[in-house]
């Protein structure tokens, strides 16, 4: 690591906003040292609560995540937002905007904003937002909210790098939540209905308690009934039973209504989170979680790694246009030509293995 | 290359069909020795008009392509046909099995109809479906119809593997060409309107002349209009111009009706792809398409095979699990040991650069 990015990570662990904003971007255009100064960052992560904010386009995601970041203030935590727009590579700038308001607002960075999309992020935008998530969690951040716009595939696998997702659904007909059951339903820790005040509100919480109760046993973990006060009854035995908050080894996904705009059932969907939380802990979940990202965050950084590594070698071997009009011309095939350009490879290793068996 | 697949190149290549289908079988399996043969093969193709056929399903696919087989043998061509299906993976043993049934009926086994699913095949169907292809080519099958079931990404992808795409819409409501939109339409050299006696002919044709019309100068090629006589006035001069349909330097999608189920229109149908193969040679794209798909086979081929060095590596260096819970303990990160599974192979790299700069 060179100076500059170890006066940035010192900068980044005293507690300056600058450094962790210059980190962050250092991540999303994969700048020169970027590696070694995650890597770095790596040692001093762990503690954050990561929470992931999804559900479609109208359901209310920023205004409840600007209250959520606002009350967890107002308790004494610190909070990180990242905004993510995968589909939209335009909005992004401006919903930083925005959201710089807001915080500006509050009156202190203690709530620290950061859009990120595809557009900004060289590379796989799963990648960037896992790493700009150790950078707060290394940084201090106590709670780091990870909201995506939308509900595709690559929203899904962003907001799956949380702790715990709350997927949020507006109240109005059935076809909404017959809608959202591919996919996202599956990845629900919480359920929020927003804008709750709303017509239709009762019909949505209803058909959601169906699903979650058809689903029991099934995507939603165990079946017993979990009440909106979990958590909250202090004491109590140590022994790890359904019926006991305190231990759960089951998680059924409770459904929150909020009204975002005036605070309204802000605190019980904070209670849920914690309940969720605490869980993950108890049952051992997190650490398994733990081991499935780091584990994906491995393959994903090798297949990176290996198709610079291939683009270099496929230079090497005369690059990837001649190689293709020698095929065509119909002087050599594909399969020659995989095994020229990685035979080179493939014998380093080979002899590697002889030296070191 | 062992003895007994030098014998079934030898039988293949001297036509014998059963040796056709042990190969594909040594395809879709990756039995051992497959790649050379395949690298074999390839000296002995491209001479093959290679035909996709695509649609709704619904469409008449399987009722066109049956007959289209049968007039092209009535010709003296010999067929081959790949029956894909990707979606529904149990589909393909009783697709497979009427094939069949059509093929003995013909009287003869110069219509070879092979059927692939996504169960059939380990790794990737579109590879699969390139090598089978090159092994029927390689064979001396004069026509090799692909026909895809469905039209999501996989069977785009797949059906691009061939020279001249031709597209199925049933006649019907506006809403049929409307959604197609997304994705096919771009692909499509021919539009076919299958059941063409059916109601609601006249209004889809129109539908998709229009857009055609809306589209000409972007993706359906240029402004001409084509005729359904294109190719068939023999002589004439040997400029290249729009209107001369010998020496056509771009190509307007033109719509076939048919009745699939009486044979009416197939005649037509053939006469539109010959005007197609024949567009593609003078104007050079068939070349140029035949460099792309080569470029894009030999990524692929490169693509899997990393993966399984990568998967080698990962073992070495002490087996993905273990080395997730490191990170995930707080031990090491996921660039640290992305960086030590690499390094190795780095290392090679870099010494033999400095041996044959």
């Amino acid at each position: 690591m060179n100076a500059d990015d170890e006066t940035l990570l010192a900068e980044l662990l005293e507690g300056k906003h600058r450094a962790l904003a210059r980190t962050i971007s250092k991540i999303e255009n994969r700048a020169p040292g970027y590696r070694e100064l995650i890597s770095e960052l790596y040692a001093h992560t762990g503690e954050a609560e990561v929470i992931g904010i999804t559900g479609s386009p109208g359901a209310g995601k920023s205004t409840l995540v600007d209250k959520l970041a606002e009350t967890y203030r107002e308790r004494g935590e610190t909070v990180g937002v990242i905004a993510i727009d995968p589909s939209s590579p335009f909005t992004g700038g401006a919903v930083l905007g925005d959201r710089i308001r807001m915080a500006s607002t509050v009156g202190d960075m203690d709530v620290f904003v950061r859009s990120m999309s595809a557009r900004g992020t060289l590379g796989g935008l799963s990648t960037a937002t896992a790493d700009a998530v150790k950078a707060m969690d290394a940084f201090g951040k106590d709670k780091i909210i990870i909201e995506t716009v939308g509900a595709g595939q690559n929203e899904i696998d962003i907001v799956r790098t949380a702790d715990t997702v709350a997927v949020l659904v507006p109240p109005g007909s059935g076809d909404d939540v017959q809608t959202l059951k591919a996919g996202i339903l599956e990845i629900a820790d919480v359920f929020v209905v927003n804008k709750a005040d709303r017509p239709g509100t009762d019909r949505t919480v209803q058909e959601l308690r169906e699903m979650i109760e058809l689903d029991s046993g099934g995507g939603f973990g165990g079946s017993g009934h979990h009440g909106a006060d979990a958590g909250s009854d202090g004491g109590g035995s140590a022994v790890a039973t359904q019926d006991d908050p305190e231990k759960r080894a089951t998680w059924t996904t409770p459904i929150v209504e909020t009204v975002a705009t005036d605070g309204t059932g802000v605190d019980e969907f904070i209670d849920e989170l914690a309940a969720h939380r605490e869980y993950l802990v108890d049952s051992g979940a997190r650490a398994e979680k733990a081991r499935q990202r780091s584990a994906e965050e491995i393959r994903t950084l090798l297949r990176e790694d290996v198709h610079t590594m291939l683009e270099a070698e496929l230079e090497r071997a005369g690059g990837i246009d001649d190689l293709a009009a020698a095929v065509a011309a119909g002087e050599t095939d594909p399969y020659t030509v995989a095994d020229e350009v990685l035979s080179p490879v493939e014998d380093c290793l080979a002899e590697l293995e002889t030296r070191n068996p």
